[in-house]
């Protein structure tokens, strides 16, 4: 039978990895923990989408969230190692990307 | 700069990879050209969908459609370069999927 547990299994990955910034952030972490405001200024989202994606994150156990009782407090997100099991997709979205995307220039530049 | 070229090229190809059934299209589609009605049954999705996400398909020049002068007339939906080029992609989802997504047996059987 065509429709298995593996068509759910790649459904409902693309479902969470295609999530608008779910693949940004996680590539952004693959280079090792970052606090929330390095987060949000590498991923040029606002607070409140990335808040709202880490949750996601941490829920799907992708992030771990770790608080450090220092004065200010510090919060670091991680990857656990199911997101760091995400490399190889994003290494390989990466390369039919840079192949296969365009980026239109021009569309750019009109809405700066 | 950490927000450049690369996670935009990320981000719309995440956008568009993520797009519901998408996927699964493709996966499909990886073995060979299929007529309307195979995909249809074969990703188990209304007609109406299969034919939306059939035309993201053809307009990201991912997917061909090609009408054959028969009697009936018969079509068929192939993968082009671009989208055959997906299958490294598809590839690592399913191995990350394989090993880290838990398909709930129990909520299946209740949803029967």
């Amino acid at each position: 039978m065509a429709h298995g547990k593996t068509c759910d299994q790649i459904e409902r990955a693309s479902e969470l990895l295609g999530m608008k910034w779910i693949l940004l952030i996680v590539y952004q972490l693959l280079n090792g923990p970052m606090r929330f405001a390095e987060l949000e200024h590498a991923c040029e989202i606002s607070g409140r989408l990335l808040s709202d994606r880490l949750k996601v994150l941490e829920r799907e156990e992708i992030v771990t969230r770790t608080v450090y009782a220092e004065v200010p407090v510090r919060v670091e997100y991680n990857l656990t190692e199911k997101g760091y099991a995400l490399a190889p997709v994003l290494n390989e979205i990466g390369t039919w990307a840079f192949k296969w995307i365009e980026m239109n220039e021009e569309i750019e530049l009109h809405q700066v």
